[in-house]
């Protein structure tokens, strides 16, 4: 399969990556055709540790042979490189507002991500709950983030969905998976109102559906591991 | 003072900050006139808590009225906002070579500039000594991306200083710093050729001997920073 472009577009990821969706998102939204190649993360391809010699990680974009690394990055990459390519831009054209964006998108991976990786990845139920405790308050300060960039249009990216909605989109199941998992919405309707809109709409897109993971299926996979590292030893 | 544009610039700092320092030489290489406040970070102003109400953090360039805060997100903002005033662009046209300075960019910030951050902060030796060892081991690796950027040119941005650069070189007086606090060269000439010629080449140029501040203040502010924290109470 190839780009609109006509040419080649493969994607090292794994399904459960919340950074690999973002770009599986990104890419759909903008209707780009491209391989997906599926990682044994416990048995990492010749391919991935070639392309991603620094990190080892994923996801990457294979584009003409060219390895792109790191989701934030890639998604500017699919912006910048399929510019002409049908689907609204990611990021808006105003300077200021490209700002606000990836202010908020920073704010995510900075605030939100890190410590949700750390809720999958402790070692106690102490550590757990700190981690969850401050996913809370990120929410609560996103909240005034979505309405920062939003103007009280439908997603981050005003009208149409744009970096920011990728970003947190990504994780969309995970957002889903949080009640079953950990007994409490993470966007709650009471406490976040428009958060919690903002993922209903978004989880309804065509792009959303086509992309993201079965929520019953996170929720098993996310009891898997912490189940896995609750059992890990400390290394303290 | 004002932008080329006629539009008011304004960075609000904080002298030492390699954050802000990054600022200055992106504002400097472009040869954009701004009005510098200094914060007191002990005792932070209306203007920065208004500014940045999210992280209440340094540095945040004011564009007519504007806000914009993190140092790599304004380093792209005046990329953008000022593409037509002289200077070459921080970053290059092509899409796939702005990923790769965008990744050494994420980099630096990740591996080396947090673990830097957590020398000067650190409670123990013992705390110090791992946090100066992940920076080893970080400059290794970015010895490699030097090249992989630089293509055997004398900067990151090939012939002239670009994103990379700036983002390396807001760091450029604590590099120099780094033998009279800790004993050793961060970029040995020995084991780091390429970067230890970097910083040289990079603190030759008009912006840098505009901008970067006195080594032997760093050196004086590092000790300060260093007795103060040791001295921290324990969270645990």
């Amino acid at each position: 399969m190839a780009g609109e472009k006509g040419e080649q577009l493969k994607l090292v990821g794994q399904w459960g990556s919340a950074f690999v969706t973002r770009v599986k998102l990104a890419l759909e939204l903008k209707g780009l055709n491209y391989e997906s190649v599926e990682e044994d993360l416990r048995n990492k391809s010749e391919l991935l540790l070639r392309s991603n010699p620094v990190h080892n990680a994923v996801p990457v974009l294979i584009h003409s042979g060219n390895p792109i690394c790191e989701s934030q990055i890639i998604l500017q990459y699919i912006d910048e490189a399929f510019a002409g390519v049908g689907g609204t831009p990611l990021l808006p054209a105003d300077p200021y507002q490209r700002s606000v964006a990836r202010f908020w998108a920073a704010y995510i991976e900075d605030k939100l991500v890190v410590p949700w990786d750390r809720v999958f990845r402790a070692r106690t139920d102490e550590e757990r709950n700190e981690a969850l405790r401050q996913m809370s308050a990120a929410v609560e300060a996103l909240e005034g983030g979505l309405e920062d960039c939003s103007k009280g249009k439908r997603f981050f990216g005003g009208d149409s969905v744009g970096y920011v909605d990728v970003v947190l989109g990504g994780a969309a199941s995970y957002a889903k998976a949080h009640e079953p998992l950990f007994g409490a919405k993470l966007f709650d309707a009471a406490r976040t109102p428009r958060l919690a809109a903002w993922l209903e709409r978004f989880c309804e897109l065509d792009a959303a559906r086509a992309v993201l993971q079965d929520v019953n299926r996170v929720v098993q996979y996310g009891r898997m591991l912490i189940a896995k590292n609750s059992a890990r030893p400390s290394n303290n």
